[in-house]
């Protein structure tokens, strides 16, 4: 079983994706894909008139301020990914099935009730966020999706405890997925070859580390790929053999991840 | 079994709707939910500056001219419906799973190629409309996840054969998916009482008709409501014993329709 995750439909090849998706799934290879559309959700937000607000935690992490209108807005703009997706998947002859973290309560999650967070240098919490983090994986569901030959197509958010839709990180919850189904492998699609020793200098990629590694690349990376290095050990902590980082722009980007390309990350 | 199709979320009592299903369901009934969101595509629509455009058949019907982009949007638009639905249901203790019709093919459509319209009087051929009919259900992912005890909830979508998303009108994918899993019982709420002898005086309701007089009922139907009747006679001819019309304004619409309550068709 291979997970894959990919951002938003900007800044990926997501023909070629797609393709690969379908090439390893004629090869008989299980697969489940996870999306975020991060960027997506910006741009609804602007055209909807509810400018996108970013905060940042006490300990560092940028997440987005997470409104019950924003809430919706990200539905709406990761809705349209994921059909996207679907679609591109069922032309290439892939029975995709879309589905969000609260369908079926795919995804668990605790909602954040209180963020301390740091705003123009001041403290601040914040409690009206409808963001969280998964706890639990509806594994069982996801199985027998893929035993009746659908491909399940995820997107990033969570149920509460409440009943509440949550705004989850993808790379995390793709993470999570990977490691309650028991896959192998976890590939992190992005819009960079891999993990760089000096961002933003491709020739500086780092072909392999491993698990031991960690801090250090954690300290090596940059904005985003901070949470993909988390993302990376909490899957492999779940027991997942390896991560790749993977170049999502590439011609082949998911067989291109599976022959060397990009960076690994192995227990 | 029961189909219950539900408009978008505006002129209906969402609340008292989810309650009643989660009745229902609580007393060991199967139910699968459809609903549309024509008025939330149109608000979107505005709010996004792409202005929606009807359009009027050769034979009198009007539908929304649906280009990619109003595709797109009303995808976004009933997407959030479907993820409000499906966090009411979770918040009343059932496990609903939001679907579209593309997910898994779960409603295969034809693709309507060229539309003959009436536009200002002339005559028109419309080639780049994503809309269709529906042919297919797929009958047997809907059972599987009703076995796994989740509660379908529909979005208004089916896939083309080429792999197109479509926009689908929602009350004859209810009688398609009634007739496909064959139910007993297709409820389709509305902002009226049910069906009218004399639109819009709503002491001229009609109790009861069968098949038979459904002509008539045609005659009498106006706007959307025609719609309506020929999704209950396609529903009647897949052998669904009986269709409601009721009122989704009503404190307790589901359990109301049951007891009687709205315009009831027979075969």
């Amino acid at each position: 079983m291979i997970v894959v995750k990919m951002g938003g439909a900007q800044g990926v090849n997501l023909a070629a994706v797609c393709q690969d998706v379908a090439a390893l799934i004629h090869q008989g290879q299980e697969l489940i894909f996870v999306h975020g559309g991060s960027n997506e959700t910006n741009e609804l937000s602007e055209k909807l008139g509810h400018t996108p607000r970013f905060i940042t935690t006490l300990s560092g992490f940028t997440s987005r301020y997470t409104d019950r209108q924003t809430l919706e807005i990200f539905a709406m703009a990761t809705a349209r990914i994921n059909l996207i997706l679907v679609e591109q998947l069922q032309k290439a002859g892939v029975n995709a099935v879309g589905l969000s973290g609260a369908d079926g309560r795919l995804l668990s999650a605790k909602r954040n009730e209180a963020i301390r967070v740091v705003e123009n240098g001041r403290r601040m919490v914040i409690r009206d966020d409808y963001t969280g983090k998964i706890e639990t994986v509806n594994a069982g569901l996801l199985r027998s999706l893929l035993s009746a030959g659908l491909t399940p197509v995820i997107q990033p958010l969570a149920i509460s405890e409440a009943g509440d839709a949550l705004n989850v990180d993808a790379d995390r919850a793709a993470a999570m997925v990977a490691g309650a189904v028991g896959a192998e492998q976890l590939i992190l699609l992005t819009n960079v070859p891999g993990l760089l020793r000096s961002f933003p200098d491709e020739s500086t990629l780092i072909p392999h580390i491993t698990r031991a590694e960690i801090d250090s690349a954690l300290s090596l990376a940059e904005g985003r790929m901070k949470k993909k290095v988390l993302g990376a050990v909490e899957a492999l902590d779940l027991g997942v053999r390896k991560v790749i980082f993977a170049d999502g722009r590439a011609a082949s980007p998911l067989l291109g991840a599976l022959a060397g390309q990009g960076t690994t990350i192995e227990r």
